[in-house]
């Protein structure tokens, strides 16, 4: 299949990458890289979670942060959060987008360690999170399935499995008339390759023509961008990056694990292959290095460090 | 087209690492590193330049660690040289396996930095050099291109271009009889991307359906790995790499501009995607470990960080 003229670029390096620094970081610092990230022309910014203070604490001045950012039009300010408290602290900001998910891991395995439920016990728990989102208006239009292709606690995951889970839910939209646009396929521990990206982007878009595919990919293995490219050719266009590689890899068991492929090398590879962001490159470079002062250590992103090329083109074409 | 079954990797680490690196490595570090990358089974290992010590005072030692060096059957190890002073250097090592390329810059303005000669000049010393050759009984086998997708002083670089230059190579090759068996496109400073490794790749096979193509790839701006994979679903089954990512970029501009790509990254994928390698991916690891210790600092590979899925297959299938 042909490239997508046009790819949709959602960061999330703001609430991915500070949920994983070991240093506490000032919200003042975050506020001001959403404020840098913010004029670089994403149609989504990740700002935040709202999850529980005592499991993540670098997440509990949520609330803090998203009062200081300046909002920009054209943009989308979101948070993520798991429970129906999470969704009305969200809300209760009134300032950002707040649009519901129903939400799977595919791995047993992380589904009992990371929220101590079954997959069963997790699907039947939609009903409840379906009618909390209706008491407060707030519109579901998405599917996302994490660890879609592997998990380091459970193996590979197979793609039929993934599209099982995503029969359930989507027959649960069904009956609650949700107005489902868009099916997430996360590769939450980088266990993906363009060869399984491609199964399993296949297998989704022949079942559901009709949704749209995010893909959520880690670089934990270099493969990042390879399969973005694989999954671009089968017609994706919609993907999250982190600005810089923020975010590491929680579950690796290596402290410094590459996290999600890198917003600039993702936009760098797109403007190179002739698919258009809309993103302003040189800002999302420059919030880069200022994200590595930031969080005070390097960060994996490539054209960070080799330069990018439409920066070499101009200045030999500029003259001597 | 299909994925080769397997490919051969040729590991350039000692040769294109320990050339950038600013602080001097002890000799016996540089044996030691060769000596390991030798249990892991690779084809080739290129362990040094024999080029001038007044230009690359980091090789100046070329000889005394080949000198060191336990060669190990099924593995050639081999040098880089630039003229025929240098070849008689590796020869007199009689240790290493010595062949001839016919190898060019594709860009005018990188081969006059680099060489102080132009295209036209660099072509029209082939006789000399296959003189040279042919007097010490050395098979002139290999015609490379160097900076074959791009360049940071000349720009993009049109595959027609390199097309033709290699053009004047075979027929030089030709009216010597040389027994050229292979094609290397170089994308010395990471300009490739997969929509131009397929273009180029794709005109070199229409014309010269009979060659072998290696491509030596860096992974300046992120996109090494996909490159490597849209190369192989063109039938490429010869690639260069460095442990650990290796290598640096000494023209980005940037001191710590990654290199070639991570040999240990290539393998996982290739084993992932169902293409052997030969290469025993778990020693390659310990050696990029090693060689981080050797120079100092992090390297840019990311198997190494993330972890190697086939160690968590095999720990999670373990009894527990």
């Amino acid at each position: 299949m042909a490239l997508p003229k046009a790819i949709a670029i959602h960061e999330v390096g703001p609430r991915e990458g500070m949920q994983i620094e070991k240093k506490p970081i000032d919200t003042a610092e975050k506020i001001r890289l959403v404020d840098m990230l913010s004029a670089c022309n994403f149609p989504e910014i990740e700002v935040t979670s709202f999850v529980s203070p005592k499991w993540v604490p670098q997440m509990a001045d949520a609330e803090e942060l998203v009062a200081g950012i300046k909002t920009r039009p054209g943009t989308a300010y979101t948070g993520i959060y798991l429970n129906s408290q999470g969704m009305v602290r969200a809300l209760k900001t009134n300032k950002l987008s707040v649009f519901g998910k129903l939400s799977i891991t595919a791995s047993e395995a992380f589904s009992k360690k990371n929220t101590n439920r079954t997959l069963e016990e997790t699907l039947l728990e939609a009903d409840e999170r379906i009618a909390a989102a209706r008491e407060w208006n707030v519109s579901v239009t998405e599917i996302g399935v994490m660890s879609a292709f592997g998990c380091n606690y459970q193996g590979d995951i197979a793609p039929q499995f993934v599209v099982s889970l995503i029969e359930r839910l989507v027959d649960t939209a069904h009956e609650h008339e949700l107005p489902i646009e868009l099916i997430q396929l996360a590769d939450t521990m980088g266990w993906a390759n363009p060869l399984s990206v491609r199964r399993l982007v296949g297998a989704v878009q022949d079942k559901w023509p009709d949704y749209k595919i995010n893909l959520h990919l880690h670089d934990t293995r270099g493969m990042g961008l390879a399969n973005a490219f694989a999954a671009m050719e089968m017609g994706v266009d919609d993907f999250d990056s982190a600005v810089g590689g923020l975010g590491g890899c929680p579950y690796a068991g290596f402290k410094d694990a590459p996290g999600n492929i890198a917003t600039e090398d993702l936009v760098h590879m797109c403007h190179e292959i002739g698919v258009e962001t809309g993103v302003d490159l040189e800002r999302v470079i420059e919030v880069a290095r200022e994200a590595e002062r930031i969080v005070g250590h390097p960060l994996p992103g490539k054209v960070l460090r080799g330069g990018h090329l439409p920066g070499y083109r101009r200045r030999l074409c500029a003259p001597a």
